[in-house]
């Protein structure tokens, strides 16, 4: 007894390419490949990919064809010759890029009848093929369903709804607050690194401690929808006063205090606003601008 | 059948120390309280609490002598006058401060035969009680191993050893983390709600990408204990390129950049010194200046 596997394409055999289609290859998926170098194919061919010689092949020979290349430029050079190809199949794009470049990506899917997700991959390439990782999509109503299997090989699929551009919106947004996240943990352990903590003994309260912090995103994010900021656990005024004894700390072990000066600046916004008894989600006016 | 559960003090009132008092009610500790303002005891008297009438009746009531004010200064001046009362009495202080001033305060206790644990309460007053928030404990060894049972009764209790600095340091540092989370979440939510997407929904998957950037901070706390950054999963140079995005992206919206061209300078600054090949991790350096 044997289940019939969706064939499947992805064309953009980089660090991310490879890894996708080395979990559709370790799915059972007939899986076939394109690089524009195609010495890149080699490893995957090895493990039983099929190499296509030319895009135009590879769009042929999957119902879902995944692309995975450096930007949407790229993309668009590798199939505007192969939009025949690729009517009636389905394209997944999960190269990254912005809202607009994917919004245009699937008229032009659309306007050659060729089903179109956007996708942003949320995880690096060792991550790829572990259902704890999230992949978004975002475009053509039903698609996801209609593969969502196929699609969970890679990661945990994300329904963002038909709007194609919300895929690399959350993208952004998100890359964005692992970059704060990045940032602010940097700084701290090199703070404590500086009175000798290890950074993996900081690190392992620090992730601990990020399940508290999601918690309380949790309780803003009402208040954001809401409109309004009750400071009834912490106040903004409190952490104004808290942030002093960060500062001093960095400032006696010579860290870098761009972060949270930053920081401090967006709370006495707050605060210069008349928002200082509010809780910290009163913060995204600051942004907003 | 009834257990001795130990008599524990609680000075200072605030939002945060109610809720220590209330969590020692909760567990069946006697419990004896003291406020400045002698009125925020009341609703803690209606449970069950014992009010002490000044700092000294309050001293010498608990095995256990926590006390959460404003700040160091504050615990200085309320128990300067009965240091004799505390002797040999523990001392918890969950009062907010500098590891400088924690140390301080260590050495003032040292000098009067009491007992001293420095702390710093990782939640607001509603996450008090409960065991999936941490309280960090540093002083005097083997203190919070006998007074785990009591202390579990506020949150998990997290040992950092004998440099009583610690905690305020933990501290400070996992509260800059907190700040710069919310910073990068704020955003990322301004970002995408200028599109349309409620800040809950969004807010779920910023939760769910925190367990993967947690993941990766794990691994990158060995690069950084190593000193050894391999830029194998993802690059600083493919982080550059992918800021782009957010920054267009919230141009285009009218969201506030601070934050994102700062987390690029950075990046910046470990390119133009040859490390953009390395992982994100090697910009501990930019904050080691
Ligand atoms: N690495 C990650 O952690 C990660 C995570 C999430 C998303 N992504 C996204 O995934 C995409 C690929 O990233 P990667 O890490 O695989 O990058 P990479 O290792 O640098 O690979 C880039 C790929 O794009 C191809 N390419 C570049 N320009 C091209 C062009 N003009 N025409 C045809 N092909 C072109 C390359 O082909 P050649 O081999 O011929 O150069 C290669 O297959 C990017 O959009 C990236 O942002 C990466
Ligand atoms: N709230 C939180 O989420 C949170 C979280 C972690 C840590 N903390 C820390 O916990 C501590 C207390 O915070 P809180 O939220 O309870 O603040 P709060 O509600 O403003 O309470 C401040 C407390 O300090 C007392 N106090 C202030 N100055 C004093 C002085 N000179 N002499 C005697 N007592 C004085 C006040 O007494 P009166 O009632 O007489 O004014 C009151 O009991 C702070 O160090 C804070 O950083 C708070």
């Amino acid at each position: 007894m044997s289940t019939q596997r969706t064939p499947v394409t992805v064309i953009g055999l980089g660090q991310m390419g490879a890894a996708l289609a080395g979990a559709f290859l370790d799915a059972g998926h007939p899986t076939t490949v394109f690089n524009r170098s195609p010495e890149k194919a080699g490893p995957l061919v090895a493990r039983g990919a099929r190499h296509a010689a030319t895009v135009a092949e590879a769009a042929a020979a999957g119902e879902l064809v995944v692309v995975c290349v450096l930007d949407y430029p790229a993309v668009r050079a590798l199939l505007q010759p192969v939009a025949a190809e690729l009517r009636g199949r389905v394209l997944v794009n999960l190269t990254s890029g912005s809202p607009e470049q994917a919004r245009a990506e699937a008229e032009w899917a659309a306007g050659h009848g060729i089903g179109y997700l956007d996708g942003g991959i949320m995880t690096t390439p060792p991550g790829v093929g572990d259902s704890a990782n999230m992949i978004l999509y975002a475009g053509d109503a039903g698609l996801l369903a209609a593969h969502r299997p196929t699609l969970a090989v890679l990661g945990d699929p994300v329904d963002l709804g038909a709007d194609a551009g919300l895929a690399s919106l959350y993208d952004a947004g998100l890359l964005g607050l692992m970059w704060s996240v990045f940032g602010g943990w940097l700084h701290a352990t090199a703070l404590t690194g500086a009175d000798g903590v290890p950074a993996k003994e900081f690190t392992a309260l620090a992730v601990r401690w990020l399940r508290t912090v999601s918690w309380f995103m949790t309780t803003y994010a009402e208040q954001i929808d809401a409109g309004e900021y009750p400071g009834d656990d912490a106040t903004i005024d409190v952490q104004v006063a808290s942030i002093g004894h960060l500062l001093h700390a960095g400032e006696a072990r010579g860290v870098d205090g761009r972060l949270p000066q930053l920081h401090l600046a967006l709370m006495e916004q707050a605060v210069a606003a008349g928002h200082g008894g509010d809780s910290y989600a009163r913060i995204i006016e600051a942004f907003r601008e």
